[in-house]
C-alpha cells in the first residue's frame, strides 16, 4: 500500500517534470537544480554566481524553503528575479510547484538560465525529478567527508559536486581525498569543484561550468 | 487524498509512539531524540557525552541513517551499544522502526538512557513522534543563524537547542543573538546551550541537562 501511494506520487510528478522539460526546450532555458544540506552555502553560491555572471547571462532563481522569504530577498537584492516557494512541511520541491514558478518567470523575465535552490535537505529533493537539465550537489567541508557515502542518491545523480567553505577546512577533520574517492565510487562522470565564497577561490571553474552548460544547451540538451 | 494518506501514516505512527512510551515507562528508560542537519555534530556530541557520562549512566544509542553503519561503529568504539537503522530512502525514523530497536536494546543492554540520533535532516524527523521524552535540536554555527526561522517546526518543539562548533563562529557570520531571539520567539520554554566538542566548552551544562533529565525521570516523566 505504502509503495503504491509513493509510486502514484512519483508518476504524477514525472508527468509534470516532462511538462517542465518541454517548456524549457520551447523557451531555450537551461535549468539547474541545486541541492544540499541547510547551511551548505547554496544561496551564497548563487549570490556569487550572480555577481560574476549576472551581466552576461539573463538569470532567474526559484527558491524553495519550508518557511520565510529570506533567500528570495537575498537574490532580489542582487538584481535577479526570484520566485519563492514555501512548502510548509514538505521536504522537497516537486515538479508541479516548479511548473507554476517556471510559467511566471518565463512570462515576467524570459531568462536563459534558471537556478532552482531546493529545500535544504540531502534526502528528499534528490528523489523528485523537476525537469531540470542537471542536479548540482553542494557540500560544505564543515559537514564532514562521510556525507557522500551516507546520502548516496544525490551524489550518484549529480552532474557536479561543489564543495564549499574551503577556507574552513583547516579547522575541521574533513579529508578531501576521502570525499572525492567516495564521490568517484558513486558517480563515474560527475565533476568536482572546490570553492570558497569569501576568497573567491575556485569560482573560475564553477563559472566556466555554468557558461559551458548554457552554451551547449543552445545547440543540444545540456547533460543528456 | 494526499492529506488522508498522510493522516493515516501519522495515526499509525502515533499508535507505535504510544507503545514505545509504555515500554520506556515500564523499564524506567529516558529516551532523547536528537535532530539536526547532516554534519551538525550529532554523533560527535554523543561521543563526548559517552566520554563524560558513560561510567555514570548506562546508555545505548539508536542510530538512524539513510545508508552506512559508520555512526553506530563510532558509538560502539566508545563502548556503548548501538542499534543501526538504515532507512534506504526514508528521511526520518518512525515509531515502528524505533520500537524494534528499543526491544532489542532493552533485552540486550537494559539501559537507563537511550539517545536516538535521527536522520540528518531539519524537516521530516520533527514531524514524527517516536515516543521520546524530548527532542534535542542540534544546530552548528557553520549552518547560519537564519536556520531557526527557516525550519520552525523542530525549533518550536525542542526541549533544548544545542548550538555546536562554537570555536568556528569567528570564521562565519553567525550572529548568536539573532539565532537566540528567533528560538525564543518560537519556543518559550526551551533551553539553549552552546558547546564546542573540540575544546569541551559548554559541556558541563549539557551534561547537567542530561543527568537532570534521567534523575527527574526516575520520579516522574522528564519533560511532560
Amino acid at each position: 500500500m505504502k509503495i503504491n501511494v509513493m509510486d502514484k506520487l512519483l508518476s504524477a510528478n514525472d508527468a509534470w517534470a516532462e511538462e517542465n522539460r518541454l517548456l524549457l526546450r520551447k523557451h531555450g532555458i537551461t535549468m539547474l537544480n541545486i541541492i544540499g544540506s541547510p547551511g551548505a552555502g547554496k544561496t551564497t553560491l548563487l549570490e556569487q554566481t550572480i555577481a560574476l555572471l549576472g551581466k552576461t547571462i539573463k538569470m532567474a532563481v526559484i527558491e524553495g524553503d519550508i518557511a520565510t522569504t529570506k533567500d528570495a530577498a537575498r537574490i532580489e537584492k542582487m538584481g535577479v528575479a526570484a520566485y519563492q516557494i514555501n512548502t510548509g512541511n514538505a521536504c522537497h520541491l516537486d515538479a508541479h510547484l516548479v511548473n507554476t514558478a517556471l510559467k511566471e518567470l518565463i512570462n515576467d523575465v524570459n531568462p536563459e538560465l534558471i537556478f532552482v535552490e531546493n529545500i535544504g535537505n540531502l534526502v528528499c529533493p534528490a528523489e523528485f525529478d523537476i525537469g531540470e537539465d542537471g542536479k548540482i550537489a553542494v557540500l560544505s567541508v564543515t559537514e564532514g567527508d562521510d556525507k557522500v557515502e551516507k546520502y548516496p542518491l544525490l551524489f550518484s545523480e549529480a552532474e557536479i559536486l561543489v564543495i564549499t567553505k574551503l577556507k574552513l577546512i583547516e579547522h575541521t577533520n574533513f579529508n578531501l581525498a576521502i570525499a572525492l574517492a567516495a564521490f568517484k565510487q558513486l558517480n563515474k562522470k560527475g565533476e568536482v569543484i572546490t570553492v570558497d565564497s569569501c576568497s573567491g577561490e575556485g569560482f573560475a571553474s564553477w563559472i566556466d561550468f555554468v557558461q559551458d552548460c548554457v552554451l551547449v544547451h543552445k545547440i543540444a540538451e545540456c547533460f543528456k
